[in-house]
C-alpha cells in the first residue's frame, strides 16, 4: 500500500539540457520551470506546438551559431533547453512509497562516469527501478551529460544523494531490503545469479569495485556468470551493463 | 571442430591507446608492433618490467605534460601508447571458425557510438562472443575511445567491417546462424526472451532501430522484456545494455 508524503521537491537550480529526445522528454515534465530554448529551425518544426508553448524564450538558431555558443562536441543535435534543476525526494520519501513485497533500488558508490549513470537511470525506468541512491561526497551532481544519457529517464527516476552510505543501507535493510553488492569474482564462475525481489542493488567503481566497508554492510555478495580472461585482464563487466543484467533478472522475476 | 585459417592480420596503420588498464592490455598483445609508450613515473612503476623491454621508446613525463600534448579532457590516466592497429579477418574466415552448434556474433548496423562500441566488445569478450560484424559504411574506424570502452577486449574480439551488411546476413544464415534481430516494441510488452544456441545477434542505431531492409533479412524479430513509458518517450534501453542482455542470456543458456 502506498501512502502520500509531502512533496520535497522544490527549484531551486538551472541546468542546460540538450539532445532531441531528452529535451522533449524536459518539456513535457510539469515540475520543471523552463527558461529558454535554443533551436534549429527544423527541430523547432519537429516539436509539438503544445511544448513550445510553455516557453517564454525561443532562440531560433542556424547550427552553425549553435555550435559556435555551445561547442559541438557535446552532440546537441541543435537543441538546448536551460531549465530548472528536479528537486529530489530523501531516502526517507523514497522508502515510504516503496511495495511492500516486491522492489528494487540501484545504490552507485563512487561511480562516477556521467555516461554510466545516465544510462543505469534509462535502464531503471525501463526495468521499473524508481530510485538511485549515491553518496553526496563521491557522486556528480546531475549534468547535461548524465542527462542526455539518461535520455528521458530523469524525468521519472529519482536521483538521491545521502550523507552517509552505510547508514542508507542499514536503513534499507530495516525495510525489508536484502542488501545485494554486485562484485567480480576472477577467482571462481559463478553458476547461478539470483536478484530477490525486495532488493537493494548497490555497485561500486569500475576501477576498485566494492569498497570493503560497504562489501561488509551487504546481505550477500553475487557475481554475473561470465568468463573472465586473465591474460589481459577483462575481468568485469562496464558498471552500466552490470547494473542492467541486474536490473532485468529483477524483472523478469517479477513478471512471470 | 576448429580448422586452422590462414592469417591475414597485417599490420599496417599505428593508433593511440590510453587508459592504465587498456594500454596494459594491448602491450601484452604479441600481435601488436608498439612504436611509443608516453608514461608518469608512477604509472611506469606499476607496469610490470617484461612489458616495458617489450618498448623502443619509453617518454616519462608529468601528468601537466601529458595533458599539454594529448588533452585532459580524454581521461588517458597519464598513459599513451603508439601501436599498431590490428588487422581484423574476414567473414570467412570468423565463419571458418565457429562452434557447430553454439556460437553467438554480434552485428552492429549504424552503430556509430564510440562508448557503445566499446562497451560491447567487453561484453563479448565477457560473454565469450569472439566477432563483431559491421557495415564499412556505417560504421567508425576503431578509435582511442573505442579502445579504451572495450578495456582490454580489442585484444580478443574481432572487429569485422563488411562491405554489404545483408550479404552477410546471408552468409551467416546459410552457415546454421539464426539471424535473431534486437528491436524494441513499444506497442506490444513481450514476456519471452529466448536466444538461440547459434545466433547473429542483429542491433541497429539507437535513435531509428534496425533498418527496414535488415529487418527482412533477419529470421525473426526479438524485444527485451520491459516497460516502456510513453509520455516521457523512453521505450528503448542504451544499444549496448540491450546488446549486453542478450549476450547474457546466451552465455547463462550454454552454461547449464
Amino acid at each position: 500500500m502506498k501512502r502520500k508524503v509531502k512533496n520535497s521537491r522544490k527549484n531551486k537550480e538551472f541546468i542546460e539540457i540538450y539532445g532531441f529526445h531528452t529535451v522533449k522528454a524536459a518539456l513535457k515534465n510539469n515540475n520543471r520551470k523552463h527558461q529558454k530554448l535554443t533551436i534549429t529551425k527544423s527541430n523547432k518544426e519537429n516539436l509539438d506546438n503544445k511544448l513550445l508553448h510553455k516557453l517564454n524564450e525561443i532562440i531560433v538558431l542556424p547550427i552553425q551559431q549553435i555550435n559556435k555558443f555551445h561547442g559541438s562536441e557535446n552532440n546537441h543535435q541543435g537543441i538546448i533547453l536551460k531549465t530548472s534543476k528536479l528537486a529530489q525526494p530523501s531516502l526517507e520519501e523514497i522508502i515510504f512509497n516503496t511495495d511492500q513485497d516486491k522492489e528494487i533500488i540501484v545504490m552507485l558508490d563512487h561511480v562516477c562516469d556521467p555516461y554510466n549513470i545516465g544510462s543505469i537511470m534509462r535502464s531503471c525506468a525501463l526495468f521499473n527501478c524508481k530510485s538511485i541512491v549515491l553518496a553526496k561526497n563521491n557522486s556528480p551532481e546531475i549534468t547535461s551529460v548524465i542527462a542526455k544519457a539518461a535520455s528521458g529517464a530523469l524525468e521519472i527516476v529519482n536521483y538521491v544523494q545521502v550523507t552517509n552510505i552505510s547508514r542508507a543501507i542499514e536503513k534499507l535493510k530495516k525495510n525489508n531490503f536484502w542488501a545485494i553488492g554486485l562484485d567480480s569474482n576472477k577467482n571462481k564462475f559463478q553458476y547461478t545469479f539470483k536478484i530477490p525481489r525486495k532488493c537493494l542493488l548497490i555497485l561500486g567503481s569500475e576501477g576498485a569495485g566494492l569498497r570493503n566497508l560497504t562489501k561488509k554492510k551487504c546481505d550477500e555478495i553475487q557475481t554475473i556468470p561470465m568468463i573472465s580472461n586473465s591474460k589481459f585482464g577483462i575481468e568485469s563487466l562496464n558498471v552500466s551493463n552490470a547494473c542492467t543484467i541486474a536490473l532485468y533478472e529483477h524483472f523478469i522475476l517479477n513478471n512471470n
